[in-house]
């Protein structure tokens, strides 16, 4: 008997599309943490989690909890989950499909008649995306105790503080700079991947062996805005020149990292502003965003120098000022449990899905559950890598495809953690 | 008896300073052409030019003209001016001290007691600044029948079509697609330099060889706006990186060819968009728009070829598609009469005031009239470089100096011509 064969993809399937229906009015798909929209879907969540036969409850950090407790007392707690709350104008998968994955497991495993040894849990985090606190992964954060005072202290648009927010909810938000748990086991995360690898391998399920860290860096050059007509070229201060050096190199040298065998390297420009911007003018500043992920922290630190250098000789060349090299952020690289990764492998092969290892580009819950206890990550394809929009897609066997491979690694878990 | 020596500083000064005082209430310098305080600023004009015992009109084209009949008929007219008009917060000395410069010359003449042969007109052409029609040199092109039916439709945001306003002006719009003058025998204009070269090289006064012809062409790479963490680097369409490449190629090019001796080139990408500009996204999309001058049409030609087969090259390497590369304006560029550069630098001479030849940038109401009769501008410095900004600044000196050198060369003229 194979509780994984008890997955419903039709169940599953209607529960996606019922919880998209909850979105404000005329705006797919939208159910921002904190706000009545997102205590509607939990509602429904909540009602859907005790139909399941989980006993319902609201942890310290305002995750909703659905609970079954297991055959063997005192072995402590097996977790799976993600997030039910979306970005403005977000898709209808995107956390989603890991919370109702994880529903999914635990009908198909009370379907199939088997309960676990340890404990399951099934976790909505709270406001994963990021929130109008300027934060993002706060449930999970506060689970795992990285929810510090300064953080709790932020203020919303309007006037609410996030301990404020958090007591709405439901939480207790007084001690979350402390870990709120010490019998957790394991954490299984299904995700969309957000990104075109499975899709354009034609794989259906990732292992996840590390969620890349992020550090984002503002260039800001300035230089001087003369007149374009007048200025000769050897008397020009233009610091939009100084920035194409820069995005020039921020993509030829990822380019080479990414192939050196070092894991998992992006960086990306994604922001690019020029001032005046305007046609018959020499641009005065230019200001560069760069977005860099990678899975080893040692990659960063090294790309950072010779970033930092390729600034300064991009500002003597062009004649300006480099004026900032800011780090705005910076996550380290999580490392997944090297243990979970191959029980996942191990579960896909079984069900005969095929699958690859791979690196998170994207941020995760999973990221801070793995401070409390060994953490691993499921991804599914979508269709063109879209994320974080309304075309956001994922096929119905994709989706059952996570939930079985997830039920499959569940039982496998529970049988040697 | 050296007219030159009549120019009277104070005056000039007096009459730059209290023209300056004619702005839209609490906003330092706008004057815009079709506008009731434009007519405030003609008003004002038109008595200095009374006072000065020239005979005031307006022409068909609505620009206001001061003349004094010559001694000798039928001779022709040695014309002189620029434009009253600003840009919205421009600068007190942009057009105004062209127009004023030729006032204090006919004014010196005056007071020298000195009746030019021919007829000398001063002329305050009508909206030389980029006007709310979308057209510029309205005045300048009208007189040289370059205003065609097209243009004399044009509406502007408050339904008036440019004929009607030009009408309102005190203009007759409709057969300003020929020319107005034939009796024209030189034009002179002093102006601003609005550039850097004559301040950074100590010099007073600039003799234009020529104003550069401008050619603006926009490029927009279309690529696709994947997540920039979870993208890997050999699968992304970067429009960013694509239009990187082309800015750097613009500057670079644009430095050999102007070292090249092949006359004035500069070449600016000024205005630099990406979307969706968001740090964790792909760029989608980069839109640019190059500024191209040059003073030798072949150039242009020739560069525009380079630039098209690099941004095919770009859009190649970046795996994105070049989505548009569109001439947005292009005109060619005007050499003044080498006569009268011969004179202006002579002029020079003969005060005592060391000059360089150069080439305009910008554009300007002599490069239209240039079209009815040889023409040619003396150029003053201004302060940094700055100009259509309330900083842009000319000091008594200089200002003296362009009345000086443009009397000096009305009398050449008159006496060579």
């Amino acid at each position: 008997m194979n509780a994984a064969d008890f997955v419903q993809p039709d169940r599953l399937w209607a529960d996606l599309m019922t919880l998209a229906e909850i979105t404000d009015p005329g705006r797919p798909h939208t159910r921002r943490s904190f706000s009545d929209r997102f205590l509607d879907g939990r509602r429904w969540l909540e009602q859907r989690f005790t139909e399941a036969g989980l006993t319902c409850h609201l942890d310290d950090a305002g995750n909703l909890i659905g609970r079954r407790t297991g055959s063997a007392a005192g072995l402590g707690t097996v977790m799976s989950g993600s997030h039910s709350d979306t970005v403005p104008d977000g898709g209808r998968f995107d956390g989603i499909l890991g919370v109702l994955c994880a529903l999914e497991a635990a009908r198909a495993l009370r379907d199939a008649g088997l309960v676990l040894r340890h404990d399951l849990e099934i976790v909505d985090f709270l406001a994963e995306e990021p929130s109008d606190f300027g934060l993002s992964c706060i449930g999970s954060r506060g689970m795992a105790g990285a929810l510090n005072t300064e953080q709790r202290a932020l203020v919303a648009p309007w006037g609410e503080t996030l301990a404020q927010a958090i007591m709405r909810m439901g939480g207790r938000p007084d001690q979350l700079d402390t870990p709120r748990r010490t019998d957790l086991r394991a954490f299984l995360e299904v995700h969309i991947e957000q990104g075109i690898v499975l899709e354009q391998d034609r794989l259906p399920i990732g292992a996840v062996t590390a969620i890349a860290g992020v550090t984002r860096i503002e260039i800001l050059f300035g230089g001087r805005a003369d007149h374009a007509g007048t200025t000769p070229m050897d008397r020009r201060q233009d610091a939009a020149v100084a920035a194409a050096s820069v995005i020039t190199f921020v993509s030829r040298r990822a380019g080479e990292l990414a192939q050196s065998g070092q894991g998992h390297v992006t960086a990306t420009c994604g922001i690019v502003e020029i001032s005046p911007n305007a046609s018959n003018v020499v641009p005065r500043s230019a200001r560069i965003v760069v977005d860099i992920r990678v899975s080893e922290r040692a990659v960063v630190e090294a790309f950072l120098e010779e970033l930092e250098a390729a600034c300064h000789t991009a500002a003597s060349d062009a004649h300006v000022r480099l004026e900032r090299f800011t780090r705005l952020s910076d996550t380290k690289p999580v490392a997944c449990d090297a243990g979970l990764v191959r029980m996942i492998g191990q579960a896909a092969d079984r069900l005969g899905l095929k699958h690859r290892l791979m690196v998170s580009g994207a941020g995760h819950d999973a990221a801070f559950v793995a401070r409390l206890c060994p953490a691993a990550m499921v991804f599914v394809p979508c269709r063109d890598g879209r994320s974080h929009d309304p075309e956001e897609w994922c096929t119905p066997q994709d989706a059952a495809n996570g939930a079985r491979v997830l039920t499959q690694a569940l039982q496998d878990v529970d049988r040697d953690f």
